[in-house]
């Protein structure tokens, strides 16, 4: 069965598409970077012709992003690509577009949310845009007779890129794709800055508590975590940093953080907050050895990282004490609180808005660049850096519109640059 | 007229209680300073035979306090200190107490307002307890028969022990209060990190907007304001400070931040955070200089820091962009974006939770035995500041509270610190 | 006997004039305080008459103050505070006004310190200067006829400071002595920026050793202990602090530092730095549980806070490892290192220059006008605190001087801050 | 004409030997990667037979490493890479190793410079390990026939990589070479928490003024940008960034810093610190707008950041203030004062003692199993980054030496990592 537009399946498409647009307009407000480029696809529609299909967090900045794409000339199918992550009231706006289809619904089962992916793929995309590589996947799975007329793709998230390496290592990835995430421009901010802030609000403005005097286990020290750990300490956190990589271990030891094994970890945090992108992160054995009282939040991509099945079962009972708040009774009186079903914290949970703006703008135009250079340039089939020159293009569009001045190298700054005949 | 209790007005009391009750109990839960004391009070009813009322900002955790010191005995009236600071639901949970009444409603006008604190004092109150002195300020002003029997106060703000203290100047306090704001408990704490850490993460998500690379303004660099500004620069912000005080403007400039007049501050933030307690601080001639796009919004204890009426004449129309902000148009394109109408964000923004819980409770713990020491001891009428030892109380119960153990002074330590004669 | 001036004692005392000189120039370019004040009192002449005694770390920025005193008209003898913290061609170049006689030599054993002070004294000071209350008590113990004709005294340290309280408490301190050290302008910089910066680079190259990653104990969490630890959590040190104040423990917590007792801590620690003020802090417990190789080092005013007479019989041997460093070697093999044999370490280590110059110029501010202050007002004997117009006169000197514009209130700003008779 | 080793050149090469060695000694007991490594050199011989010749900063922990070398089997030449850095003692210490010959001394002239590595070369290395590549240039220049009996190079900094990538581009660089600066263990480390450190320490040792409240301006935010900023930063200081590439502008500007073009950060800076590795950052233009007393100092590996031909020129005179400090007046009055000749700070100022041990040990980790990989393995002529493994190799031994535990994947999530066909 395939998915129905957003706009057949709410009460009214109306107030929502009215909801929704106030959100995309507050959020276009503050994307510079995609109000430039827009600016530039509406005069040269790099995009006619292409059909682009999307799995993107359905909210407001993904939506400044999918008009631009819109506005280069596309025809763009879209879906979500977490069931909590979709604003509906957005995907309805979105939905009103005459290039748009959106079939992103908030709180879908698994198979709304497959057969969505499914009603983007019927409109045989000519690029991908995923995050989390879901569509991707599910075009070479299912329909790789779609794969000759697809020019490329892009991928937002660390671990979708990890997962299509993975795949191009096995010889399975059929079409280009572009590993935004891997740009400077996106892990530097977004990753960093992006999912540190915002993961650290939406804890704060779901529990009501502080984080002054709390420490704080991030569990990965990848740009997310050393994201997390940063804004952590800069609200006076104790941070604590569990790695499996000696050399990150070692960078998050010189910033002055503890580095403990999670099974030491476990017994002295306050707050866990997971990063790693991998599997089990937090399991039976470490909840056992918690204090009464902790927050359990997850900032990776998947809900995957804290062991929600062994938790429900070492505990007596669970119930909802707040929303986006799980508690989890254990037997010896000590309660658990997991925030937002261990989903993407800064997404899932209610109170949650994303990514900052700023930082979306940073990702996105990447993202937009990116498209359009898969119009322009044909690649072999594989995972590709997105060319240096267009990242740093984005960061040229983001600094002019800050109305910062960089110094410009001389002729002879460059030339010394270049030369390695000049001694001390 | 005088006001009714919450559970009159209330569509669905039973709902909200149970609403208001589950956010008691996880406030409670991270309260061990109030958990401590509700135990002794419990046993030993201090405060039995006491009438208590109360106006302070009615959300769980000063319902954590309320119901200690109804644990203690006092039969307590309370309502709030701020029209858009109220939980209902919290409101409801507390007026079903048998020794409570709650009048406390969001949203009321200035008459409602007023009604009812003449309602609390109708209870014929024999401690008050004040967040901004107007319990204290209406029964002086209108109903002195009362003070008689009145042993004492407590007040909660800055702003509020600012203002009792040029009563007090004025030979017009007529009974004691504490000054609980002034305690290195409240200010260290509640000032520095709740003010702080809750106010930023009510500007986030409110706005969905980040604060690394932005210039935040704070105006006032007393404890509030210090909160604002290492928090925001915690979270990769430059921060600018405003001061009227040389002191406070060189202990800003040598923590590194830049100090500016307010005129010159006006042009280059993006954000403002209001902390004076003073009155004007941002107005028309800071409006017309500001960047299209700014935040402005307040930290400080009334809604007067920021010239809303001036803002008010100079736009062309405003309008609620996202709920808590509006959008103030100017002739010229630029918008300027005030948050929750200038009252202090970290209350009154639709998202916003107050003050961190814990924050709250090293506060309140103050409060606690701050009553408890106005059954037990006799103090003149005027403005008192809390006896050291309350306090120090307080933090031993905290300290104990998280396993944190100190230092001893040995007998040869004692008696070198009270010794004189000894040399180099 | 009596000490004769260092001019006497010196080998080449024309070539140390002119090092000193030179080291004077350089921080008198950078006290902009004393710079203007030097102006005033060349001008005005407030010290025309009085004789200074003074006794303080005899090293440039001291000078500046000593010539600024001098250029207002009195007639100074001055020696140093501490053994090792005289610069002797600071003290000649000095020596070398005819309005000041220095006897300040480095290195000097404990008869020849006391016959220094008693140099002084023979001078019969009229106002006297004290680092550590030398003066004071010696003219207490020894020559208290002079006390009739001393209009007053100051003290810079915390220290000096705490004996002066508590000698005044017996009721034995007879003439008036302001606490300087308790001045904003004192402790909120010098104690916390000065103290902080110079003891983390004197151990810095003293050792050659670095800060990331390295455990730091702070002993103490007053204005020095803050300073430090908020330095070296600066240079990406996990700090640890101990405490024996419950309030000062909870604020250390709170910043996000470890707060445990020194039992505890010296286990962990890296690098110890003392700043309680207070005896045995670091003990033969203490030593008898820390790692192999670590630095011991005190930043507070005596060098008691390290039991160095417990290290000397616990170790087998000991022997200077570098200038500065002395290492004990344990039976076991360890070995801990003292620093600048556990005096202040900004000031006794080899390298160690003393507080910067720009702090000195606050702190010596407000010694310079509270010397003027003793001439112009007659005070009752005992600890005065200086009066805080002189101590924002500084701040307004200062800022002044740094191009700092404040804000001003408003008439209407002033009238709300005196006014308590309105409401929300 | 061809140097002698250091021994023939020293008045008492005994003392010089005996102080050297005790500052080897120091810095070997905070080396534990190369006590570490030197145990297995020792067992294992790993360089038997191998001629090294080597270009460093002589100083401790330089030795630490030669030795570790020559308890790998190799015969070692040794000669400094810059005028001002070599220490004698230390060099003499070096000379006195049987398998060791020293041609380093501090400050030769251009001439004695280049003879020095004339010596070395001499020896007719199989491997050199350079450090600005001097060693690499001088072989390729004059020595051509050297070329086909060496088996590779080691290049520690950022400058000479950059200088061989140069040369490799332009097909001249003749044997392989490592680019040691490019591991993470180098320049995660040794430029950011390395250079940082020590900068600062240098300049505030030997200048004795603070950072507080000072507008630091940092030229170029790469590896030793960002440590100079952030340790900048960490003691209070404002910072100021220059760039010329666009996104670590945005970088530096998401950071909380200001960027700035050195045309108007001249302008506002109190302190500049150069870390471009280029040449002429701050030119006659900028000198010509600075305000008076500002500090200059340079971080970079050449003394090619700060025209001081140019400043000389504007200067009406300069002379040495400090050791140290050369002050330049200006005609107008102002006066700049330049730190240590504009050469490397951290090594060139007087009381300067280069890298802090324990970041240098990383480094120098690093080297020493790149040289044994050199004798392992064959590579082609070029510069090559060092295996991965074996950056992580010295990683391990370092978290070892720290005693920090880290996590170990389970082989579900090792498969889960390489695995790309589960979803959401």
């Amino acid at each position: 069965m395939t998915a129905s537009p957003i706009t057949d399946r709410l009460d009214d498409p109306a107030a929502s598409r009215e909801s929704g647009r106030q959100k995309i307009d507050w959020a276009r407000e503050h994307m510079p970077i995609l109000d430039a480029l827009r600016e530039e696809f509406e005069a040269e529609q790099p995009l006619a012709g292409e059909r682009l299909g999307m799995a993107m967090h359905v909210e407001a900045t993904t939506a400044v992003l999918t008009e631009t794409l819109a506005a280069g000339g596309a025809e763009i199918a879209i879906t979500g690509c977490n069931p909590l992550s979709t604003h509906d009231d957005v995907s309805a706006a979105l939905d009103a577009n005459d290039s748009i289809t959106s079939y992103a619904e908030r709180g879908v089962d698994d198979d709304e949310y497959y057969d969505a992916i499914e009603a983007v793929i019927d409109h045989e995309p000519t690029i991908t845009v995923d995050d989390g590589m879901d569509m991707v996947a599910a075009i070479h799975e299912d329909h790789p007779d779609l794969i000759d007329s697809i020019k490329g793709g892009c991928e937002e998230t660390t671990t979708g890129v990890h997962r299509l390496r993975a795949m191009d290592d096995d010889g399975a990835l059929d079409y280009p794709v572009f590993a935004v995430n891997d740009t400077p421009m996106k892990h530097l901010f977004d990753n960093v800055h992006g999912t540190g802030e915002s993961s650290l609000a939406a804890i704060a403005m779901t529990t009501n508590l502080s984080w002054a005097g709390k420490t704080v286990v991030v569990a990965g020290y990848g740009f997310c975590g050393r994201g997390v750990a940063k804004k952590a300490a800069g609200q006076n956190a104790k941070v604590v940093v569990t790695e499996v990589d000696p050399r990150r271990a070692l960078e998050a030891h010189m910033e002055g953080y503890e580095v403990l094994p999670m099974d030491e970890a476990a017994a002295v945090g306050d707050v866990f907050i997971t990063t790693t992108g991998n599997r089990d992160v937090i399991t039976r054995d470490h909840f056992e050895s918690m204090q009464d009282g902790v927050l359990l939040a997850n900032a990776g991509h998947f809900d995957i990282e804290i062991d929600l099945d062994a938790l429900s079962e070492l505990a007596e009972s669970d119930r909802e004490v707040r929303p986006g708040v799980r508690e989890y009774a254990l037997s010896d009186g000590r309660r658990l609180n997991v925030l937002a079903e261990g989903r993407l914290v800064n997404l899932a949970a209610p109170v949650a808005l994303g990514h900052p703006v700023e930082v979306m703008d940073q990702s996105f135009g990447v993202q937009a660049v990116s498209v359009r250079e898969l119009t322009e340039a044909s690649y072999e089939p594989g995972v590709h850096d997105v060319p240096d020159e267009l990242d740093r293009e984005v960061a040229e569009i983001k600094l002019d519109a800050e109305g910062i001045d960089l110094d410009e190298l001389t002729g002879a700054q460059t030339e010394y640059m270049g030369s390695w005949d000049h001694g001390t």
